[in-house]
């Protein structure tokens, strides 16, 4: 059957998780992840102008799946992303993800994308953008605790942003460390396989604690974490869901993201809810302080936000022209006459015929 | 740049505009809307099991962005769509749609599907079989007020559901009604274009009313409606946008889809908020009386919800293998271990430089 080929207005374009690999690896994953980071940033700065809807979950006994959805007024944005901790055990991903933009102006959508990928990215670049402001000063060693599917591209984000020359990886599953270190081994990164957590963080600055399918699981006790320690902490992100022992957390300046959503969400659902944070956005505006001395043990109990998302479809967007690594999706009826789909649907039917 | 091949697991079966056409050709569309009525009426039966989490909107001030998310439990679905009524000034649709089912016990969708035309197609299965229920016995004459992109796919539904053979046809601009008029000449109706409400409504068992772009408009005054009418509005769906006179609510027997949302969306905005009302599933059911006598004014408020769309895309579903008018999209990454998402861009990248 042939049906003449979808009008212009029809057409969205369409990032696959293969034409996200190689923008990737036309830009080169260090210089991706810096300019991404730069996107982030520009957002958190303008923080105020967007439209914080909190996600909207569907929880089940297996997981849960979100939607994320966000606009600066002019851009509309949102994330569709499950999260099972079962999968893996299947062979899939616990988190798989897409997401769009649309215009707010006529809601017609301007990009499609894989955001499995682009996740990874765009929490590494938000990981690394927030040590960036609250890491202690020369820090050049970074503990990894979890080496999961975040744990390269973290590595990658803090070699790239914060000038870590060392990593030093540990998991449960020694099958993880081994993954992680040979994915690192041409990175330039001297990688440091370990048999601990403590041994893990010796003389680590910053402490990365990225693990999965943990419940309220103490990852890091108050005791290997010495003074003016940065912890960038991201397996924490569901209610439930802790890696921090709350001592730690009590002695330590506290970034997050969005303050309602990291209550519910990070480690410090484990603290009473008036115990005082600090919203990134403030520090990146200059409105708080971050890091107050070399001694400050500083926390970035990150979650992921949906305007980090928004921040990495923009970059996404604005590359398709740089690198021409897309399809064209046909997802919009576009009939001559808008009101005319009825006769857009006959007349394909026409030509079909003839 | 070659990369292998994406793995089964990141692939999504994707239905374009084009195979959406190509479906309804095939099927044909009278019988794909008795189809589709069908799913829609099954769901209504089981509505009690239905996740009913209202709408999440982002308004401007040309328009709204919605995302519409429900689950039965055992499959999620959301459909993405915005209403722009300036669009169709530009050459575009005022409403744009797409959507997609995912599987809840491990969140990896399994479809996605341009939901422009879907929707035209499941609001008039919808309106039909809501008129199977309520509409006089024996009803043969639909007056049809407004004649724009809805109006044909209204018209073959009560054809082929409730036995219609003559619809009356009327629109402010007369060039929608010959639009309208045009695409329905070989259909088997009888198609009568009028010159006012007054004309269209002349023997009339059914009124349905479907027009754009107003505030607080009257489709319909309360004269025009002589009793045993079932009025199918389907025009007004959003705050501030009506259709019919609230003298013709006050004696009509009102159903609606989901009490909470039509409320604010629908006709019944115009009335106090406990007027009663009655959920077309528990019609369905039989757990609610329909049209009580045949002297009854009916009146289905719809407004559209999201449960009809998690219907239609169940339907597009189970014509994928019947029909095999799909593509595949590589949209979920699927690294040979699910741990390893940062080898497999790894490799790509040495399969890519070999």
């Amino acid at each position: 059957m042939t049906i003449a080929a979808p009008g212009p207005l029809s057409l969205v374009p369409f990032v696959s998780v293969e034409h996200m690999m190689e923008i990737v690896l036309d830009i080169g994953v260090e210089r991706l992840l810096s300019e991404l980071a730069s996107y982030i940033e520009a957002d958190f700065a303008r923080w105020e102008l967007f439209d914080k809807t909190p996600r909207v979950a569907a929880h089940s006994a297996e997981g849960v799946i979100e939607l994320m959805p966000t606009s600066d007024g002019e851009t509309y944005g949102f994330k569709y992303v499950n999260g099972h901790p079962k999968n893996t055990r299947e062979g899939r991903q616990t988190v798989t993800a897409f997401g769009m933009l649309a215009k707010v102006s006529d809601g017609y959508p301007v990009l499609l994308s894989e955001m499995t990928i682009l996740t990874a990215l765009r929490t590494a670049a938000t990981s690394a953008l927030a040590a960036k402001y609250l890491a202690p000063a020369g820090s050049r060693v970074m503990a990894m605790i979890g080496n999961g599917a975040q744990c390269e591209f973290q590595a990658m984000a803090f070699k790239a942003l914060c000038g870590i020359d060392t990593v030093r990886l540990y998991d449960i599953d020694p099958a993880a460390t081994r993954k992680a270190a040979q994915n690192l081994s041409g990175s330039g990164l001297t990688v440091v396989p370990c048999g601990s957590s403590e041994e893990a963080v010796l003389g680590a600055q910053i402490i990365t604690t990225c693990t999965a399918d943990k419940q309220f699981a103490t990852i890091l006790t108050d005791n290997l974490v010495g003074a003016g320690v940065h912890i960038n902490a991201i397996g924490g992100d569901c209610p439930g869901k802790t890696e921090l022992h709350s001592d730690i957390l009590l002695r330590a300046g506290i970034f997050v993201e969005y303050t309602p959503q990291t209550r519910i969400e990070g480690e410090i659902q484990q603290l009473p809810p008036d115990h005082p944070v600090t919203e990134f956005w403030q520090v990146v505006t200059g409105r708080a302080e971050g890091r107050r001395d070399a001694a400050e043990v500083t926390v970035f109990d990150s979650v992921g936000f949906a305007t980090e998302d928004f921040s990495a479809l923009r970059y996404v967007r604005d590359q398709l022209l740089r690198t021409g690594k897309y399809a064209q999706l046909d997802l919009l009826a576009d009939p001559d006459d808008p009101r005319d789909l009825y006769g857009m649907l006959l007349r394909a039917g026409l030509r079909a015929a003839a």
